[in-house]
């Protein structure tokens, strides 16, 4: 890497104050640091964003684009120093109501999206858990998943077209406005997902979708991890898709009911949320989906006859995060096994708690298969915390053998790059390597995360 | 070229019979004619197919991976001469019910996929016109649409994963099985639509949905063009979409009325039909669509009370492509607009039709913007063809200029390959040449079509 220097830009866009700066090297991926040497470039349009890339090309300096650092996995961090390019002050949005796409730049906020595309009438799905942090650009970028996937699928699902800015500052348009096109290649799928490796995103056309109602929601406890399995099955063949599946293991409920008591029974073992959203028939679907939780054996069904009842019954699930943030320093992590087998990774889960002494956490959105496990660790014990990465990697291991993959939703990163390989096989990984370098000749962009 | 010579196959792949050979030299696409050297291989499994991906580029022979033969637009023929690589006989299916997806081999019949999986009281939704003919390997390679796209997507929406031979006989896989993952590029999706030219596709994962209800119709008439669009935008933002949307113009009405009467009234300037296929509500949303499009101002509206009578409805439809045999020889196109401008689209198609003297008649995917100008011109009058040609020119002109694409679902192929620089630009198109470059460094995999 030669020396970091920035392009010649208006007064303003590089972060002159150390302290300011350093708040962009880190993103909310465990144990993320600061590199020594790096410089951020908050950029206000695509030229500074042209500018940027043309530079970096030509003197060697990695750059890594940045929405609101919400990753996970160490995909947004300043990890080799370099350039971080945060594209967050790109916000314009237009939405074309009857043609139900909106053309917005990366760096709107998901929420905020949604909220104007609700006032039209309108629905854009997807709905990752930090949807009042991040940005579509970083959503694109991740291919992010979230709540309603089960039935609304993920990002990609509704990315029609880009506007990217690539290695070298040129700036390609990709996809299409149509509902419906197949002229040539598409490159659209190809940078979402990509992680910031392939190009930065300066637009996206977002399909959007007619608004759903409010949704009603349905709880169910059970005594048995088998039964589970049994009611995620059933719920997913139901001619109505729940707009949500969430599971939480018996550690889950255990955490959430030292929080605040949400009338979990000591010993269920799991329970399952499920919600309809489907216009004019929530209360008769999630009644179906409680009868379906029942015949699969659950202990205990609730079921919400009003959105504040619905939401009552989502706390519990709310209050997951902050009970492990009392317990102590974790991993979020995100694997995602045949909806079939979640029950007996949950078990597997549970044994390899029980042998390493590891507290392991196992939640999320059940009806998809992808589940966070969740690992803990103690600061002051010593060898803690690499039991607690060996126990990871068994996770990471169990689910690869399940014919899972080892990232559902958040990416792959800095932080699960060591297991690429296994999961794509060296025939594949070539050839996404060559479609890197292709792309970015010189090896700028994000350097150090998936290829 | 060099000389055009085949692997070492197990005897009975290569065809021996000329007449036979010449079958599969020809696609449904118009004027499509058997080159002077060519050789056909019907492959029986994969090995055969790595054989003659392995001798093509040791030897640099053209490829052309082949289906059922039903493209329209060129993709499929012996165009340049070479290998023709048919791969109908990797049929091969595996229903994973639980998990919702299928695991199949390219040349597996849509049609014949679909009943297998409505058997497990499942559905895989993609429905070209072509389904009794075509293959799901040949779906894949074009991103085939259909009638349901409205609602259900098209193909590439239901692909998970691929196997896919590359050009010198690697085999990757791409893609998971499972309901989410993130791992990697998207690598599925670009092989999705690449008609042919990125490798052959051996196996694909393909997802499937719950069962639907046989759907209900309604079927509308109009005196004017701006009703159909006002019609249009009002079904696309119901809250349930209907499963079907499509326009048939004054001249598509009359030419059906030539082949029976179906009871269209003379003066109407454009009819739609639309389905409902929503479980248990198919009835109440038919009868919904139908104030709509009465709102919209349709001068008649027929409602189907039960699915013998929603066929009826459709009758007139399907006699759509009939009459064009009887009318004569014609080019059927594929464009693509923004919706809310398909009314404009038609209208302008008409006057080009007045001032040419070129009969064109529009119908097709009302829902989705998508449209099959069918061109029509006489054998025997000089002139004729090309002007039939001008007039289509002069209608991809038009539908580029409303933001619209050159292809809603046919693909490039060999007959729209001239205007592929004018609707991606030379950026993005050397991009896509560059993919095609590194994944097929020789250039055997059909060659001549779009890259
Ligand atoms: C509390 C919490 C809950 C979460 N819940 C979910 C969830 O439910 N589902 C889920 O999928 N994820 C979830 N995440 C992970 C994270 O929020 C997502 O990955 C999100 O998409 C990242 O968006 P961002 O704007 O913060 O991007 P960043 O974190 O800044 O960047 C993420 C990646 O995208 C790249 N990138 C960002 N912007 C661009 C651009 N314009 N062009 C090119 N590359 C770009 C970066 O280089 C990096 O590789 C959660 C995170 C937190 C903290
Ligand atoms: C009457 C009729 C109606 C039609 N209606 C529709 C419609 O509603 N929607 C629509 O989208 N299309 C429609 N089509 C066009 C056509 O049927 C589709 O493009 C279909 O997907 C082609 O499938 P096939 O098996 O016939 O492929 P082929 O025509 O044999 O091949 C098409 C392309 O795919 C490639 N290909 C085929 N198999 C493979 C493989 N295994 N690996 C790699 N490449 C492969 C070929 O090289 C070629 O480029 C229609 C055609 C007809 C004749």
């Amino acid at each position: 890497m030669s020396q970091i220097t920035a392009p010649d830009l208006e007064p303003g866009r590089v972060v002159a104050d150390r302290d300011v700066a350093l708040a962009y090297a880190t993103d909310y991926s465990h144990g993320s640091t600061a590199p020594d040497d790096f410089l951020v470039v908050r950029a206000r349009d695509r030229d500074d964003v042209v500018a940027v890339l043309e530079h970096a090309q030509a003197h060697r300096i990695p750059v890594v684009p940045q929405g609101a650092r919400t990753s996970l996995c160490g995909a947004a961090t300043a990890l080799e120093g370099g350039i971080v390019l945060n594209v967050e002050a790109l916000r314009s949005t237009r939405i074309e109501v009857d043609e139900r796409y909106a053309v917005v730049g990366p760096g709107v906020n998901t929420a905020a999206l949604k909220q104007a595309v609700a006032a039209e009438g309108l629905f854009y799905p997807p709905d990752p858990a930090s949807s009042p942090m991040c940005t579509i650009g970083g959503n694109v970028a991740t291919n992010a998943g979230g709540l309603c996937c089960v039935k609304y699928g993920v990002t990609a699902d509704y990315v029609r077209g880009l506007e990217v800015v690539l290695a070298g500052g040129e700036a390609i348009r990709t996809g299409r406005r149509t509902a419906k096109g197949v002229a040539g290649l598409d490159l659209t799928g190809l940078f979402v997902g990509s992680e910031g490796q392939l190009g930065v995103v300066t637009e996206a056309v977002l399909k959007l979708v007619p608004a759903a109602d409010a949704p009603l929601t349905a709880l169910a406890t059970f005594g048995s991890l088998e039964q589970v399995t049994r009611g995620l099955v059933a719920l997913r063949a139901d001619r109505h898709s729940p707009n949500l599946i969430e599971v939480l293991d018996h550690a889950s409920l255990q955490l959430i009911q030292q929080v605040e008591d949400f009338g979990f029974p000591a010993d269920a073992q799991a329970a399952l949320l499920v919600q309809s959203d489907r216009p004019g028939h929530t209360a008769e679907d999630v009644q179906r989906y409680a009868d379906l939780l029942t015949a699969a054996g659950a202990v205990e069904v609730a079921v919400a006859d009003d959105p504040q009842e619905a939401d009552a019954l989502m706390a519990g699930r709310r209050a997951l995060a902050p009970s492990f943030e009392l317990k102590g320093p974790h991993f979020i992590e995100d694997v995602c096994v045949p909806v079939g087998r979640l029950g007996e990774l949950i078990a597997r889960a549970e044994e390899l708690s029980a042998r390493s002494g590891v507290d392991i956490v196992m939640s999320g959105h059940g009806g998809d298969g992808n589940l966070h496990p969740t690992v803990f660790y103690a600061e002051d014990v010593p060898g803690s915390r690499e039991r607690a990465e060996e126990a990871f990697e068994s996770l990471v291991d169990l689910a690869l053998g399940m014919g899972g993959t080892i990232t559902g939703e958040h990416g792959v990163g800095a932080l699960k790059r060591q297991w690429l390989p296994r999961e794509l096989g060296e025939a594949e990984l070539a050839r996404q390597r060559a479609i890197k370098a292709m792309f970015d000749p010189v090896g700028i962009l994000n350097p150090g995360r998936p290829l």
